[in-house]
């Protein structure tokens, strides 16, 4: 796998969820990953199918897609409508398995062949529970990306409830 | 103030995100919040404005509305559309504000006279630093619930697309 590779503490420092955390802390949290390769085109995680571990990109691209269109006719599927997104150097996704019990909210594949530090949720919760001072700056972070994330989403459902009143008011 | 009052650790037990705190737990939340009474019809946070304190309902009800459609033309402005919430005992808000600094994305007004307990980020932040444990505990169930509504807008994101779709087809 010809891939240029941070070394792993390096890359650990630029997550955001573990921005935090000093290099001891770190290295907790690189020794409970378990390095994964996925060839081009691998399905690594599929919306709507469960999930208990997070990624880390190591190294190679990931696209990120989701489904923004129900399908509403069996005869006549609508396509899906993908969000791409590339991830870099310092991304993670699947974080939120790591606190929760519920099927993926999107689907990842490899774009290049890929090398992937998971962390499982059984290994998390141990982490965080031997080291609860290192559990408050890792879920204080993650508390920040989903809140974040929930703006967005929220800004997103004025904008459409806008977008469809006007539409139907044509 | 005529209200009915849980005592109030009975109540702090019904919050979703203290819901694993031991009894001496609650206790040490409860010390840091202050209790504080709205008349009816008291604005208690107002949407895009900041705050940086949590409240627990004690006694009475609030409102909570959220604008939905973007004002588009100031001569014409559309009518908020409100989403109305019931707040009953157990039940917490403003509690993103705990985790981040950000503007309100609501405004709570009084239904009834209120009774509140205050909770405010640097006390939360105090008790969860020098109670690691706790704050895990607290951290978990809070990004638990934020995850849980990010699902909710994102499939309302996805719904309204698929309207938006319909609309615009016809």
């Amino acid at each position: 796998m010809p891939m240029e590779q941070l070394p792993a503490l390096q890359l650990l420092k630029k997550i955001y969820i573990l921005q935090d955390l000093q290099e001891k802390e770190l290295q907790q949290v690189l020794d409970i990953a378990e390095e994964r390769d996925f060839p081009q085109g691998a399905t690594i995680m599929r919306e709507g199918e469960p999930g208990e571990m997070m990624y880390i990109i190591r190294a190679g691209e990931v696209e990120i897609t989701k489904r923004l269109i129900l399908e509403i006719d069996e005869d006549a599927p609508r396509d899906k409508v993908m969000i791409r997104l590339r991830a870099d150097q310092g991304v993670i996704f699947g974080e939120m398995a790591l606190i929760e019990n519920d099927v993926r909210s999107a689907t990842v594949s490899a774009l290049t062949p890929c090398r992937l530090l998971e962390v499982k949720k059984d290994a998390f919760f141990k982490l965080i529970n031997q080291n609860p001072a290192t559990g408050v700056k890792i879920l204080l972070r993650l508390g920040q990306l989903l809140s974040n994330r929930l703006r967005k989403s929220s800004e997103d459902v004025v904008k459409l409830t806008t977008a469809l009143a006007i539409a139907l008011d044509r």
